[in-house]
């Protein structure tokens, strides 16, 4: 059955997988800071407001977008941390808590988070803080939302399509292509779970 | 071996019993919102900061202070959401980014999530989201603190002493006894690991 999704982040590499994923069988619309059908970007105030407004009802929310502070722990500052924080993290919970009310019934939330959560690495302190976050909020979220919504968390490692930039960050890592990752969040929209982390670690 | 410890959230029911513990073998600083040798608000800008100062060297700081935001999930705004992560969340972060460089060398730091971290309540989806970024930043911080620095959280669970106004929100809980919780505070300032979540959990 066709769904109506709105999918963030389009533009990103995972985001580029979902899209070709999902857009085979449901109607998406794109949104991203700088492309997309519709313009977001967690970090400037109102900005998720604007775009739910534009959208109206759907019956998915996906989000593979949101920034994060990495730099060493000795020389990170609070200001730096709270950037991570303000971003990935309360940019995804704003999506998710405004969006609960423009999900048509038994409509999901799919946020990102990722390995470092569970995995740290050096010169990761906010990015594990911030995707344990999002992986915390999703399960205290689903014991509340209503009307059936569902939401869950896609957790991927790094990217095969990421490794020339990041894999001096992940030793020893396995790396997984964005096709591969964007099955988790296929799983996520058309399955029937809630509260779920689709961890893809390789 | 006598240490001189600086404990922020004293006054609070938690924070007396550690200072109970801590106090009967080390010299212990005590700084809160209201009361405690020295004053320190998490919410205010340069509060943590103007606290390092005054105190000078320590070997350990211990936190049992943040506050978080209760509510339902319907009626949750991002900017509620974001009180709690300025508080609970970036408080304790900015005491530790802080701290690491006016610790001696060998001191340690342990900070206080919650047992809603991982066992999410009504209500609770801040609290979740916040104390699974504490326990988080801990695991991540341990691998890059430098000159034997360690860090640690304690996760309690609902206080005996606080059953009466918090009972109803922790169905079927078993309560400790803040003296109890007590102990993990100093198997985390007296003993040799890191990266570790001490949790008491009845």
């Amino acid at each position: 059955m066709s769904s109506k999704i709105l999918l963030i982040g389009a533009s990103g590499t995972i985001g580029q997988a979902v899209l070709a994923n999902l857009a085979a069988r449901h109607e998406v619309i794109t949104a991203g800071r700088s492309s997309g059908a519709q313009r977001v970007d967690f970090a400037q105030p109102g900005s998720v407001e604007a775009l739910l407004k534009a959208v109206g009802k759907v019956d998915a929310i996906v989000s593979t977008a949101g920034n994060l502070h990495f730099g060493p722990l000795a020389e990170m500052t609070a200001e730096q941390f709270n950037l991570g924080l303000q971003d990935k993290l309360l940019g995804q919970v704003r999506l998710a808590l405004l969006g609960q009310h423009v999900l048509n019934d038994g409509g999901s939330i799919t946020l990102t988070s990722g390995i470092v959560g569970i995995e740290p690495i050096r010169n990761g302190a906010n990015a594990t803080a911030v995707n344990a976050a999002i992986e915390g909020f999703v399960a205290a979220a689903a014991i509340e939302l209503a009307r059936g919504i569902r939401i869950n968390a896609v957790s991927p490692t790094v990217l095969t399509e990421s490794m020339g930039a990041y894999g001096p960050f992940f030793p020893g890592f396995e790396s997984v292509p964005a096709v591969r990752v964007a099955l988790a969040y296929q799983r996520s929209v058309e399955g029937g779970q809630t509260g779920r982390v689709y961890r893809v670690n390789g």
